[in-house]
């Protein structure tokens, strides 16, 4: 971990993350060994399926312990501090929708550095924000969240589809960077807000 | 993707696996990004973990952008038009079984020119053909259908083994991939009309 | 497959975990066929997943074909004297153990070879021991076993962290290794004796 503005907000993220998958196993009352391994799995599982779907190993969390670290305090003080941290549910989904436009973006740069075409690039952002989630509550035994309620994949394609437009009209990549997240970003919190949602098939 | 025999098995096949995985999905009532995910899954799950497993990365898909947009296209396209493709349960079915078998026969053939054991190479043949369907099932949160009916994983496990004993009788390469892909889509038709099962074990 | 102590207790390990398998799969009636599948899952699984994390692949079960063989061997013979084998179901208990301590340590040598830092290795060493019950579970459509009940993982992580602890005051290789194994082993069966739970946590 170095210092910077992505750096930042990824750690961001990353706690964000393992706060929520320490809320999500708490509700099935896991003892405290599920907490943590379900806050680690949804902190680090977008990123681990990206690094073995394109070879990059090891995997990210393995390179640099202080993840691992950052995970583990989250994990701990959620527990202790479960009461106080309910207050700050905003705060909460805020620092959520950050990470999922943070951890999208770094999944299209990781795409773009490994010569990807950009519908690649965007589901390999796409899994690198969502699928920390999508384990967990597979975990959980659940249908995953993500398949059922929120435009929360939509806002990663979408932010992904922006981006390669953005590019196209040769837009610098730091703009383009801030851009994406912002957009994914605010647009998470507008569909939760007035809670849209796609129109569901069935037989 | 090429022009070729294979090839276009392998796009009918994909189809056919896009277009099963897109039913599963709406009979589960998910959202149309949850359909195409699982539409998605369960067309290239079992190549991916296949290329996961062996180390051949990025994997298959993130190499040909055209496979995700026949995946996207057919998802599409079942949603649309899911009336009149009910009506086609039996072609779905034989495509289904036609792309299981050549599949299985892919993932030998992977096998083999990774210097692996026939029984390794066996192995991986059917976790190309059947692995899709069970990341489906297990993220749509039932027992995978693979585990409870139908003689499906079976078949690719009988083809591979008739696949090295034609290999060891000298018969022609392309004579024994056209023999299993036909020992396998036969043997699955033969299975499922007369309701043949494998008996259960219980305590 | 060599002959040494070490080989001789991962082959021990090995049929224990393809029996606890095999015995899971069997109470839920899946057929022979998914009986098989869960048995090789849940004997190979962890060892699968720390190799894609690694990126050491192909995997180690495709480069020895013998454990494919003892798995299978092992679950056909647990189908047919499961009556008899229950009879010995402390003995299973005890070998499954001595596979965790094992296969714990294993994970944990594999990262030490691949030059991670100690808490890397500890986590390597648990989703070694503990992984193929976690996906055995899941592909079973419940709750992992291990979020729920005993001292399982955590005997692990315990066991890495003493592993460390006795490197640093410079205990030989082979010392801390069987210090290691006898003392996850020794833990999880006073754990299960004794019936200790980590408490749990609610909202």
């Amino acid at each position: 971990m170095q210092i910077g503005t992505m750096e930042t907000i990824e750690v961001l993220g990353t706690v964000a993350f393992a706060i929520s998958g320490s809320f999500a196993a708490m509700q099935r009352r896991l003892d405290p060994f599920g907490v943590l391994i379900i806050a680690f799995v949804t902190s680090i599982g977008g990123g681990t399926v990206r690094d073995m779907l394109l070879g990059d190993t090891p995997v990210a969390w393995m390179r640099d312990v202080n993840y691992c670290l950052l995970i583990l305090a989250t994990s701990v003080a959620t527990i202790f501090f479960k009461t106080h941290i309910k207050k700050f549910k905003i705060t909460l989904f805020l620092f959520d929708s950050l990470g999922l436009g943070l951890f999208t973006m770094l999944g299209i740069q990781k795409g773009i550095n490994f010569g990807l075409s950009p519908g690649i690039c965007i589901a390999l952002g796409t899994i690198t924000g969502c699928f920390g989630g999508v384990i967990r509550d597979t975990l959980l035994n659940t249908i995953p969240l993500i398949f059922r309620k929120e435009i929360y994949a939509t806002a990663c394609i979408l932010g992904g589809s922006l981006y390669f437009g953005l590019k196209h009209y040769k837009l610098g990549d730091d703009m383009a960077n801030i851009a994406v997240i912002a957009f994914i970003f605010v647009l998470r919190i507008v569909v939760v807000k007035y809670r849209l949602t796609l129109p569901k098939f069935g037989y």
